[in-house]
């Protein structure tokens, strides 16, 4: 494939949030993207699945965050599905939103430097 | 020692900024360190000796670095001191000093939701 056949940039910005809670990271990239497959999917095995993670991973994900807020973030749904349905809580649909509108304004606050940074890359 | 005689919340946040070239990471938390290092003391040695890691190390970050910009970000300076000074380019200066204020400016953009998100979380 001749090289010049990839017309995109090689350049990119990321920004990533972390929220720490003494040792562990209460809520970060990886956990908001599970919350939003558990809000997507309704369940925690098939949220798991989607991000390449083992059941017991995700669980043990699920569980730090839980014990790092106030109230839990993620809760079982009673007479769900198999493999145990889980929604978000009020608490955890608000941390996720937040943290994504956190995400988001944070990368809006760099444009205009970005774009004076990205003037000094090649490419 | 009690355990609440630590004062200090456990709670924090962090906001990591990432400029990505390719499969390179043109500059990053670790290399705005080094090249704030390199400014500071003037030796690529020195600075990679306050980083913790070997010469070799600092000297490939700051390779790949050169390499994703137009112009390099670090220069040796000739007749300096032993094991070589080093000094910032113009370049330099610029991508470091635009990348410190996008990670500030990210921060501060998210003031008002993690104060938010702080108040759902434990401690």
């Amino acid at each position: 494939m001749p090289k010049g056949s990839n017309k995109r940039s090689p350049v990119a910005i990321r920004a990533r949030i972390r929220i720490l809670h003494g040792d562990d990271i209460a809520i970060g990239p990886g956990k908001a993207e599970l919350l939003e497959f558990v809000r997507k999917t309704g369940s925690i095995a098939e949220a798991a699945k989607r991000m390449g993670m083992s059941y017991m991973r995700a669980w043990t994900l699920i569980k730090t965050m839980n014990a790092c807020f106030k109230e839990p973030l993620v809760e079982a749904v009673r007479g769900g599905r198999a493999h145990g349905g889980a929604t978000l809580t009020e608490t955890g649909r608000q941390a996720l939103r937040l943290y994504q509108q956190m995400e988001s304004d944070c990368l809006k606050s760099t444009t205009a430097r970005w774009k004076e940074l990205r003037s000094l890359l090649r490419g």
